[in-house]
């Protein structure tokens, strides 16, 4: 169980699974061991569409790689599957399980992070005790069309200022935005298709985290 | 918390929810209420399409409904869900989460059931500590199309008569078969169209229930 003293940097750089950009003949696994080789610090599993019983197999699989690696675990929405391969935490959307009920079950060692999306959904995420609070949109995505108005650089920039816990952004982040991203003080972004769907996960996670290095260099 | 000893009778006429069925202008729970009042003995929340917080809306609304007319309450698949309304119990297929994980999460009190379509998931399902079995399918159904060969009567008698716990039958049971379903010495029949879908359901869960204690009185 990672400590949640040392979450903010643990959430540097945040890989979010996607079975969608797994390549023929490679399994999610294969995917995410190299990314986490490229020095990505935590990984959500995320999966809408398997079984639960396919879910478990999966996720159990990275929690173990993760383990090994020291690497936060952690699964969108489903507390049955973060409860069964023992993961680090949830992370929730506002759609997902109310966050005080995933408390309830998962206890107070458990680390909780949830997406929000303005002000608003920002202290209430607090109040009710997320550990970590995940910004969206910060760019438009094609993997969440149906999301809301981006933030953009200067929305982010103000939410990050506002947090009382630590916080990440997601949506549209690539290698060309991340810098000015990680410039807004976030303390980590998280990506899906820049990693996921990169011809050499490691290679993009290595230049991921160079990115971040200079952006907190600069400061 | 329905206890283990009364089982058996609790699973008489087990209603199996699905949205599908819900006519416009009525709402999942106005459908229960009414199959509750024609006598319907436990409830199973089945929904694989919505988030996770709607299902906890909706479930938690059954919850409270059975909670109060002493009916057993289960959640399909989703033990996150029956954790966060504090159902009966839960209801798994065999692509849900592993029998014995649900146990370790839900704990000794919890009921747990499971779909079994031949003797030797029967006898894994009763190893594992199911507190009931479900036989399936019966009959074809168009429900469940991707369904495996149906069982007939005869196949059901069989897996009843060697069942050590509690057992349901599910698949394609209607008005018109129900009695030599109960006839084969099933604890109770699992409906879902044929209740949902009829016009009325309380009278459709009275005529289930008159076909139980006609097979019952028969033996
Ligand atoms: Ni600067």
């Amino acid at each position: 169980m990672t400590t949640k003293s040392a979450l903010s940097s643990k959430l540097a750089l945040y890989l979010v699974t996607d079975n969608r950009f797994v390549p023929e003949g490679k399994s999610l696994k294969d995917v995410v061991e190299s990314a986490i080789r490229g020095g990505v610090t935590a990984v959500q599993y995320r999966e809408k569409e398997a079984s639960t019983r396919k879910m478990i197999e999966e996720a159990g699989e990275l929690r173990n790689l993760c383990r090994s690696c020291e690497v936060l675990f952690l699964v969108n929405d489903r507390v049955d599957v973060a409860l069964a391969v023992e993961a680090d935490g949830v992370h929730l959307g506002q759609d997902d399980m109310p966050l005080h009920l995933a408390r309830k079950i998962l206890g107070s060692g458990a680390i909780i992070g949830i997406t929000v999306h303005n002000d608003l959904e920002r202290r209430a995420a607090e109040q009710n005790g997320a550990d970590y609070v995940s910004f969206a949109p910060v760019f438009a995505t094609s993997t969440k069309p149906d999301h809301q108005t981006p933030l953009g650089i200067s929305g982010l920039e103000q939410l990050v200022r506002a947090a009382t816990v630590p916080s990440v952004a997601i949506g549209g982040i690539n290698l060309d935005n991340v810098e000015e991203v990680y410039k807004t003080g976030v303390d980590g972004v998280c990506v899906v298709s820049a990693i996921m769907g990169a011809t050499d996960p490691e290679l993009a996670a290595q230049a991921f985290l160079e990115r971040y290095n200079r952006a907190r260099a600069h400061h």
